[in-house]
């Protein structure tokens, strides 16, 4: 993609109502736009990044056995009376009137719809374990929306809800998810610790919040130094098999918010403890027949006897994540894309637009990198070298190629390395060999 | 995907409510299920056939120099007065109030929102032309629903808006939608005729309706003959060079709704008209600066004055296109997907689950299929054969491969097309090799 033809609006100074550093250089690198208070327009440059993590989180669960289907924004209030929630749920949910005065609402979250497609689809054990998601946008009505896409009113979410005949069946499809969500984050580049968690108003027995650490988090966390070492790379999953080990060897370090962590009746020794600030980015719940029950969601079990169906739910914050990804990721310059997110592989800058030289050099590369497959944001503008360095540091591509007029007098150009800020002369084949090579 | 655990609720009965036949047969087929009036939750089945469908429309967006971003579901109400829509649109538009007491509204579509977005953006002919468009939910409060997915609240809409400087250029602009919107559709083996059209309520000068020839559609469309026969395939589109030479052949050709239509002023011999019936998936209008007048969206010209940005919208029926593709494309026993948008390439069916032969048969062949990369449904429940092959015929994938225990003893499987009903029958070396090569 040409920036001189890209729809991407910086802003040179950072708009004043954003309070957290995220939100800065989301706004100021032309990712969103703020649509009215808590809902924002995702311009280019942010869509990107929102479908890459979407495209994660869509293939872990994917690969955990989840089928994805897509429920509607707007719900009919029925269901949710059926259920009990519709009155305990308060402000937070949008209710709506449609032009017959039947009460609808903006689905804050589907335990409600989802169990409905189930009751009348499956009837069986035969049919089970099911998992069913989907990655739907919700609507929270907060009093107070803030720090941009990390608590905004309109948000994208992926909802998971299991289905299983028993308890037991319930727990492995639970661990199959705690596993994925591991195996999520981590392809994101983000150290994400499973907690212990209140279940809240969505109720149920077994749960846990995943929280990626950033100096910037919302809340303060403690956890065992050696969660800083743990890691699931080279661990061969089996979703088929028994996940217990894998899960209890994650729930058997000490990690706590602090919420639940009591500093007088901490079981990990001081030396051992780290005291972080993270952001919740997962939730998931094991809730039994919370909503089966009162909605008439039965199977049959294997003796022929009905009864409700024991479901879990499973939440991932898909455009808090962008947020958060930023929040772990960025320094004073701006964003530090993992390479996993980044919306371009590459950006390549052309120091002097207008230079033959430059411009050749630059154009050949361009060329070369997309047909290699490297997808590549080439700043064409004809703007000052230094302007287009600032916007490049900004929006944070993992990778920088800067063709200049004195390196093209040696055959080099410069290679710039995002997070390290190291840089490299390289000629342009190398730097074509490189890339493509990836 | 194995049918035994895949989420595809068939239906054996045809649910009354159904008045036509892509409704009777996405229910049936378990594509999608009615969440509340004209509000549907979209299955895994019919998920897979909304998103190809969305790709294809996103891919020759793309092409033809569009840029995608994603605008919000909900949008504020003051945007809407100051474009002078929010009294005028009526009771379509649901009307939201949020906790604290501010109108906002569903979008059932976006000029004010992305004139709101480029208002703040662009403010120079250099920067000019854009194309933005985005693929999101929209809602219009139908006063009775009806018609499945075809006509219901809640849809996915593709909605494309171009910025030019100038009416020649927004011609320019227009004719690159024009044609797009024909690809598009003929990609997706669909005969999608253009015709001139009122510009209803969005308003504006230069309007098409893109409609496409099914038996079953909800209008009557009067058109030369000689459309029968028009296609761009083979035809080297290039987006940078004149493309009026194909919108003047194109709309050369007589088309028209039974709203236009004039029997006794036609300019086409009646020996050279055909009469079929259609169904509306795209519009396209030119509306000049409507919407960038009374918003103040003004850009900057060669000469140093401002003025209005010109302006155009290019809307397409994502979801409706589901339905209107099933219109133009059924028989008695079910669907028949163009190969451009089946949900699975091939549907593999084991006549005698629990017979070895057959079992090893499709589970070797299963695997290779998977392996090639050639998406397969395979149906490997323990139910009567008769009932599987209904399914089958029922979803409409374009291939069904048979394995029964005759075939087998004669080193043989069935290969059908779902289309003509011819079978061929194959060894399952010869059926890998067809459809790996594909």
């Amino acid at each position: 993609m040409r920036l001189s033809s890209y729809f991407m609006p910086t802003l040179k100074e950072t708009p004043a109502e954003a309070e957290i550093v995220s939100h800065r250089c989301m706004l100021r690198a032309g990712m969103v736009r703020q649509a009215s208070s808590g809902i924002y327009s995702w311009l280019p440059l942010g869509l990107k990044v929102l479908r890459r993590i979407e495209q994660i989180v869509r293939e872990e669960q994917n690969a955990m056995g989840g089928q994805e289907l897509l429920m509607p924004t707007i719900q009919s209030a029925e269901l949710w009376r059926e259920s009990g929630r519709y009155d305990d749920y308060g402000k937070e949910m949008l209710r709506i009137k449609d032009r017959h005065d039947r009460d609808m609402l903006y689905g804050p979250t589907n335990e409600e719809l989802i169990t409905d497609i189930f009751r009348t689809s499956v009837r069986s054990y035969r049919q089970l374990p099911k998992q069913l998601y989907h990655i739907q946008w919700k609507f929270r009505d907060e009093i107070r929306p803030r720090f941009g896409v990390m608590r905004g009113r309109e948000f994208l979410m992926k909802d998971a809800y299991s289905f299983d005949l028993d308890y037991e069946s319930a727990v492995k499809s639970y661990n199959r998810q705690f596993v994925a969500y591991l195996r999520t984050f981590e392809r994101m580049g983000l150290k994400a610790i499973p907690m212990a968690a209140d279940t809240g108003p969505i109720g149920g027995d077994l749960s846990h919040e995943f929280i990626i650490l950033a100096e910037t988090g919302e809340s303060e966390v403690f956890c065992h130094r050696d969660w800083l070492e743990t890691s699931l790379k080279g661990v061969d999953v089996d979703y088929g098999g028994d996940l217990q080990p894998i899960v209890d060897k994650y729930t058997g370090l000490y990690a706590a918010t602090d919420e639940i962590h009591d500093p007088g009746n901490c079981p990990v020794p001081e030396a051992d403890l780290i005291k972080m600030r993270g952001i919740e980015v997962g939730h998931i719940f094991y809730f039994g027949t919370k909503y089966s029950a009162p909605l008439g969601a039965e199977v049959a079990a294997h003796d022929g006897s009905a009864g409700p169906v024991h479901m879990g739910s499973y939440g991932i914050g898909v455009s808090r994540l962008v947020g958060g990804i930023i929040e772990a990721s960025h320094d004073d310059k701006g964003i530090v894309w993992p390479e996993e997110v980044t919306p371009f592989a590459v950006g390549l800058v052309n120091m002097r637009t207008g230079d033959a030289a430059c411009d050749g050099a630059c154009e050949d590369l361009y060329a070369k990198l997309n047909a290699a497959g490297v997808e590549a944001l080439y700043d064409d503008r004809d703007e000052r070298a230094g302007g287009k360095l600032a916007d490049m540091d900004l929006i944070g591509l993992p990778w920088q190629v800067i063709v200049g007029p004195r390196g093209l007098k040696n055959g080099v150009v410069e290679v710039k390395n995002r997070k390290t800020g190291e840089t490299e002369e390289l000629s342009p084949e190398a730097v074509l060999n490189r890339f493509a090579s990836r």
